[in-house]
């Protein structure tokens, strides 16, 4: 899978590609089948590994036959009926609808890329946290509105991109383990229930599946989807939070500014002199996206009506492939980011001390207490970093 | 506060209306002088009952000032100033910035929308769970892609609404206390820190604030808005899990299918036989425009950069309000619409017997397992509809 | 109407305030009234100044009353009928629907918000034609991906606002009349026709009331609102090049690069040494939001459905309401903000030179030419501008 | 390209896809480099056929590499020069900058994108204009808000998708000719002015390359991109105007009504007595996310700032491919829908009469002016349809 309109997409490797979305609708049928066999209603000469069946080649195949019916299930059904054939042929997908193929494979894709944006987050809180530590008295000019405000410190201004880090892992980290999908054609599991023979059994089956398939028990979600919209908030909550970051980044790599640079800066092939911070501007770029992306997730979940909606569904799946893989990329340049980022604290002290006079507001306060001014005016830069530093702690120490 | 163009804004009556807002903001700085005072910092002298200075009736003049500075705190708290005048002038908003009094009214604001939010999603919880219980073997058809596809229950229809106003109600039950604001100019609380001599007693004064305002104590957050987001994110939640259900009644009051009308219709002047859906498609409305607004809150909030946003900040709150008051009406739409659902069984019925011979699938899973087909062949949806019972119990119990 | 969240929203005052937004629907009766009594339907002593019955402190009472049908009008059609009884009350409204009440009023004030940003805009191409040209030699640093490149000018910078401004002129000024609607209760003309006895008569009626409103004479367009969509894409496509202004006078502005500067800074209350450029962060917050709006108008139209939306058409109001002031208070920020704009060219060439050696790419050009290099490096700037001054000299000459 | 996750993906072909835009860079390159020897900058030998010199297989190292710039052109440019070597690599891109590559590769790809949905457009009308007239006549129910309103005609319908997808073809139709991008590094034609000697030779280079590309003379247009907005704005209008079809399809194809059908339905492999509007619900889906998309382009070009954005030029490009070949896709997919619909004259015709009395405001009509009803109540549809008819025939004359 390749995006050459969108650079650094093969960060995300086969992360929700369009082969990894076919071997997981391949998975759902092969854990459906084992579990069919298991409960006694399938013979045992069904059994089958059909993760083998399929492959990336037949993506293109799968996917021109996806508009007769408008999803890709029918095409891999007949592929794997094909190459299997048999008792296998005969029972696989027994008692699940295509959206119940469907609903399976983005979960399964989509815990791939949350896995992947946790790892990268859990990277980057640790990152953090030193750099805030290690800057923590560093002085630094804080600008409001653009222009120069008053002093604070290096180590703070990383503390608030750590507070939005942690808040974007907290979103990440809270979600519940995503729900299988075993509701038959209407979300009733009428099937599996006639198959099975009791509707005790039938919702047994799906426990079953869950298991198989390392997702919660759940009851069939058709049409409720707050899951994938959950799902998609938090992606997008990342990539604000990394956004904040890659905006200081690019704003102080100006040279005028200078206080702040990407460790590998992007050269010009013409302008030698040139040292583009391309990370954050890629990382911008996501997050100028991501907004619409997720916001398709609610518009799509919006518009479901009856046991399978009329287009809602449809208009979901390849926005959460989007969102998920650009997540992927733009957490991976990130961590890589803050991994080689400089931090000019010469240049950073120089600018603070070419601002001027900020102390007006310093004095107002020295007066109105009759105190004399305090050396500095960071105020308690340091209390509230450790506060951000606590709170860093406790989540890296909670997920080990 | 009217919204001519927004039939229904009236339920949201003062909800983060600007009169509203103005008085948050006037609370805000009336619980700050009270802290200073009661922290030895301003003198008893100070004290005063600043919520009663301002009215509505100043919202225009601080509105028009607003434009100056680009918020509306410098005017208000001229307002204030002229109209106390002597240590209360002196004093008031000593330590805070206009960012601090800006996101304390929006928080109160949202507050008081969250909290009408999760008021109506209460009732709709119970209300849903008695519609699901009483129709849980009431007949109906199950479409996918507006087609017939099986048999379901009205009771396992109402169901999987309820699965969606649960999954609604803990976005917004599991919301983080909201935090309170007191960065100060830069978010280091430098003001603050100078006026009490210490940072420890400066943090302290930070908890006192967000005592007197029912809000969490919270480091600041002037550029790290992920709790607005999130906000955001499960209003619009909200108002996809009300969508789905107006989806389903302004399809089941088409007069073809009849299966389920509003209590209440909008009649015609023109046309007297017409009982329009009234509340079906002005929720519908609302879920047509929420995602919007929600993403507009993301956009906002990755454009986060320096100590305080050139322009990103000051997107979010007009985005907010208008999403917070939509949410608000939208609640109260759909639990009235949910009082009055008229859910016509026979036709459900008739509609069923009409859609002919749907027993193929049946037939088929019959044919693989040999048995005789049960009678009806709506599986397991009177244990799936027990499950969501059970989580809608869970809810009620806890809360009370 | 305040907004009190909109900072500079008293700009808009009442263009498609609630206020205005009744006057048009009065107005539209009133004209309706006028075409029913000429064409000998009403008699003349149904003949009223509709316009004079109603006025803003009815907002309220016809505002809380739209949510029983959906709309406004039935709630305006009382206090009509109420205040003038008799035969006007017999024959006022007599074949229109709400929805041709409520489209030709949102046309009107659309109208009204239009001829505002058509007016800035004007302004706007004047005065940023003279700064290109008087500043078509100035020195100054081109930058990409933020780092600095090669000499530009400051006039060539100009130029490119400037082009962007004119495209999003001729986006406003190419937008069609805006139509007429007057389908009555299905877009048939039903009432209309027999009313007057001849399908050709009653369209005649169309032709007279949109004579009388000033709108362009059109079938009925109950259900599909492209007119809509397009002012929309026109009004963000302005906010779009006023948001690139905007952005570079905030860039420019920072003390470290001090090129550019708004005449009229905003000062703070605290730290009066600053001098922020309120109004480029507020023409930013426009444009952060517009987007979102417009794509609100995208999406209730693509909801269009039977002869009349089941809220698809409700989704639009308040979009279009809020678009448009929006677009008209961002609109007069610009004009405001290129009248006072300080060019500093002297730090503009000391930051120049300050880039150092950029002429690498320069030296490789002469070096592939055999030539001398070339003085400046500026390329065909000058010609460029007159390129864009030519544009704009016939957009101002066209329109007078 | 495939889109396992974008049903009917493949209708789009290779239109935008990875391969062609690789070979639209190429292009560029070539034209260039012709435009260069012609102009006698570079030497004869320098000559090449650079189309020829990558393919498809060469998309995935592409891509790859340009993360490390932000941008697929030095990927690109590695291998031409490896490829060629000699003169050809000596100045191939001398003068250009990555931007013009990127910048000229997709306004022709959205050219080939704009020719096939203007192709499909013309078909509808031609096929819309037939069905209008043919059922001009054929009785059916007007319904708003879901409700039966009045007896309107098929062919009146007709008219009225007619009209929208008039408006989309003139939105299509009036795009000006995408523009040629040859700035160079900043916009000023610096180093094209160094190779030539002149400015004004400089600016013939462009038009120059316009030719060879097919594309309008223009000056540089790196952060001002209306004309990427405006084409995006184009395309989700087509979309609108789409999903209005297919809504009403879907609508009248559900067997309780009946009127409307899809020729070629989507069949379920498990209810074969299933006639899914597939067409419909893939077309709805695609306008559901259409309007997310084309805001993407306007939130990355109200991004712009200095001589390249940073992070706004590089949101636009996936977004802008997206949502091109989805428009691709859904024109031929309605173009399908159109050629197939089945109108079932009988049940529309039973529908109306079963809407019981609708003719309440046609008898206070009548009572009003004294005359006996008369004997329909669709008003002036078949001059209304006319009209519409009209401005086809005007459109399908005008094109040929």
């Amino acid at each position: 899978m390749t995006d050459l309109l969108w650079p650094g997409d093969h960060r995300a490797g086969d992360v929700f590609s369009d082969a990894a979305y076919l071997a997981a609708m391949a998975r759902t049928e092969n854990a459906w089948l084992r579990v069919l066999v298991e409960a006694g209603i399938a013979p045992s000469s069904a059994r089958a590994d059909l993760n083998s069946v399929v492959s990336a080649s037949d993506v293109e195949t799968v996917a021109a036959a996806a508009e007769a019916i408008g999803n890709p299930v029918p095409g891999l059904l007949e592929l794997l009926r094909q190459r299997t054939g048999g008792e296998t042929a005969h029972w696989l997908h027994r008692g699940l609808t295509s959206q119940d193929v469907i609903d399976n494979a983005l979960t399964l894709c989509l815990r791939d890329a949350l896995d992947r944006v946790h790892g990268e987050l859990r990277k980057q809180v640790s990152r953090l946290a030193a750099l805030a530590d290690t800057h923590r008295d560093s002085p630094m000019l804080a600008r409001t509105l653009t222009q120069p405000a008053l002093p604070t410190t290096a180590g703070m201004k990383i503390a608030h991109w750590l507070h939005g880090v942690l808040d974007a892992l907290d979103g990440v980290a809270t979600l519940p383990q995503l729900p299988v999908q075993a509701g038959g054609a209407v979300g009733t599991m009428a099937a599996a229930t006639e198959l099975i023979g009791s509707p005790t059994d039938a919702v047994a089956l799906t426990r079953r599946l869950a298991e198989e398939l390392g997702l919660a028990d759940s009851p069939p979600w058709h049409t409720t989807r707050s899951i994938i919209t959950r799902a998609g908030d938090a992606l997008v909550t990342c990539c604000d939070a990394w956004a904040h970051i890659a905006n200081d980044v690019a704003t102080g790599s100006r040279p005028e500014i200078g206080e702040l640079a990407e460790g590998r800066g992007g050269g010009s092939s013409t302008m030698p002199h040139k040292n583009n911070p391309v990370l954050s501007l890629l990382i911008r770029r996501t997050a100028l996206t991501a907004p619409a992306l997720a916001a398709t997730l609610h518009t799509a979940t919006a518009a479901s009506v009856d046991e399978r909606s009329d287009g809602g569904w449809h208009a979901e799946w390849a926005a959460l492939r989007t969102l998920s893989r650009h997540a992927v990329c733009a957490a991976a340049q990130t961590t890589e980011l803050l991994a080689g980022l400089v931090i000019d604290t010469d240049r950073a002290a120089a600018n603070l001390a070419a601002a001027g006079d900020l102390l007006g507001e310093q004095r107002t306060m020295a007066a109105l207490t009759g105190h004399p001014v305090r050396p500095d005016y960071v105020g308690a830069a340091s209390h509230l970093i450790d506060a951000v530093l606590l709170r860093a702690q406790h989540h890296l120490r909670e997920a080990t």
